[in-house]
């Protein structure tokens, strides 16, 4: 019944020394929704496998739930759409924590609006989406983005502890990079910036990340109509299925003069 | 009126060669309010800094903005209490999207029950979680722990892409390993195994991340009794100061047999 955590997709790797075309696993990223007897408390964008113990930790840890005593069941809902089957797991508890429960559920309800598979996320997230005007980028100037962001990250080199995001133009020039504890809000930073100057949407650009790249990277990328994504570590299946679909260009491991290309023009 | 995206705080650094006291740099982490008008929209844990840019940003990838135009002004509140200026952000704007705020809202109040600064926070979830029995580990085990819990990621070997959490008993004994594209997941899993195991609290317990030591990781350990952390990467500021303040230990940047020790007994 659980869901497979790993995904292929067939990517183009270029290195120095050539492109080839080879098949990449990617970790998966779909949402998972929580509920406590017939009442969702919330939705987690997670990787399949253990969900059971997920949910169950997920109330624990947001102290729905304190005593084991109080787990009565857990299991996968089955009366439920194919699309869905295995990303919905129900608690039956007794003596769960009202306040704590209605916490969490206007809390964690953090991609409720992203349904409940893949598949509904995505079908969701096109319709506030603008659409974007695919670019194409030369494999030089992907393969000089993680060294301009790096440069970029003063407070990193103070405490080795934060996440970067920074704008480019399609020719490579950083053109604002921004640091973070959490990589979404160094994302926020930047397109606040633009939609400040009265420079918005950002299409023609690159957005650039110190990180991996998920599915809400993604996202806030094609809400601000940035149509290419170049991340230094892996993307996750949604990110690349979500990219794809929107003609973004997504591009993951760009280390060292090499990447992988999971879609879009480079070369 | 921004406040410091850096914090000092003294820890102890253990290598093969010996013990140092040295100051640190640490990043800051806070929450950060959104305000549309008066109506609170979100809670981010940020490091400060850009903090309009931020709240306009936020404001843009929700889509509940979609036009600079749109935007009438933006400022830190200053009706507010000491402790929260600098913390709270005022969006004024015109023809915002209902619909995309009532989402963001019910959505991204992620911390929301943290309050509007450290300190709240603080106070908000020590009621919450229960008290922590202190332990002291010995500094070969907590250099065991980046490598026990390498050693148990799988799906990393096949993708680059996950994080891990771990629980370790205090000598260093592996007894969970999970993987997933976001750590709180990763962790919420071991919680969850152990409480249908019937076995919890976990006092005593360890427990190892592969990444950074946020306010968010700090506080699952909490409320499940763990009383130790031991992080690959760099801890925020919020993470350490809860840390200390619940009596756990808290080490980051445990790599190659040396460590910094936030607080807490190792040695």
């Amino acid at each position: 019944m659980a869901r497979d955590p790993l995904a292929e997709r067939t990517v183009r790797r270029l290195t120095p020394a050539g492109a080839t075309v080879v098949q990449d696993r990617l970790v998966v990223e779909e949402p998972l929704e929580i509920r406590l007897g017939d009442e969702p408390v919330a939705v987690v964008m997670r990787t399949p496998g253990d969900d059971i113990a997920l949910a169950v930790g997920f109330l624990f840890s947001e102290g729905i739930l304190n005593d084991p005593d109080q787990v009565l069941s857990v299991a996968y809902c089955t009366d439920v759409e194919a699309e869905a089957q295995g990303n919905i797991v129900r608690v039956l508890a007794e003596g769960a924590d009202r306040e704590a429960f209605e916490a969490a559920r206007r809390d964690v309800y953090a991609s409720s609006s992203c349904g409940l598979c893949g598949k509904t996320t995505l079908d969701a997230v096109r319709l506030l989406a603008p659409p974007v005007t695919p670019i194409s980028l030369s494999a030089a100037v992907v393969a000089g983005i993680p060294d301009a962001l790096r440069a970029g990250q003063s407070l990193f080199d103070a405490t080795g502890g934060l996440h970067a995001a920074g704008l480019f133009t399609r020719d490579g020039a950083a053109r604002l990079i921004r640091e973070d504890v959490g990589r979404h809000n160094a994302c926020d930073k930047i397109l606040g910036s633009f939609a400040l100057r009265e420079e918005w949407p950002l299409g023609g650009h690159v957005l650039g990340l110190s990180g991996r790249a998920s599915f809400e990277m993604v996202q806030k990328a094609a809400m601000a109509g940035i149509p290419a994504i170049v991340a230094v570590s892996a993307p996750s299946s949604l990110a690349v299925d979500y990219a794809a679909e929107a003609g973004m260009t997504l591009v993951g491991f760009a280390r060292e003069g090499s990447m992988n290309v999971y879609c879009g023009a480079v070369g």
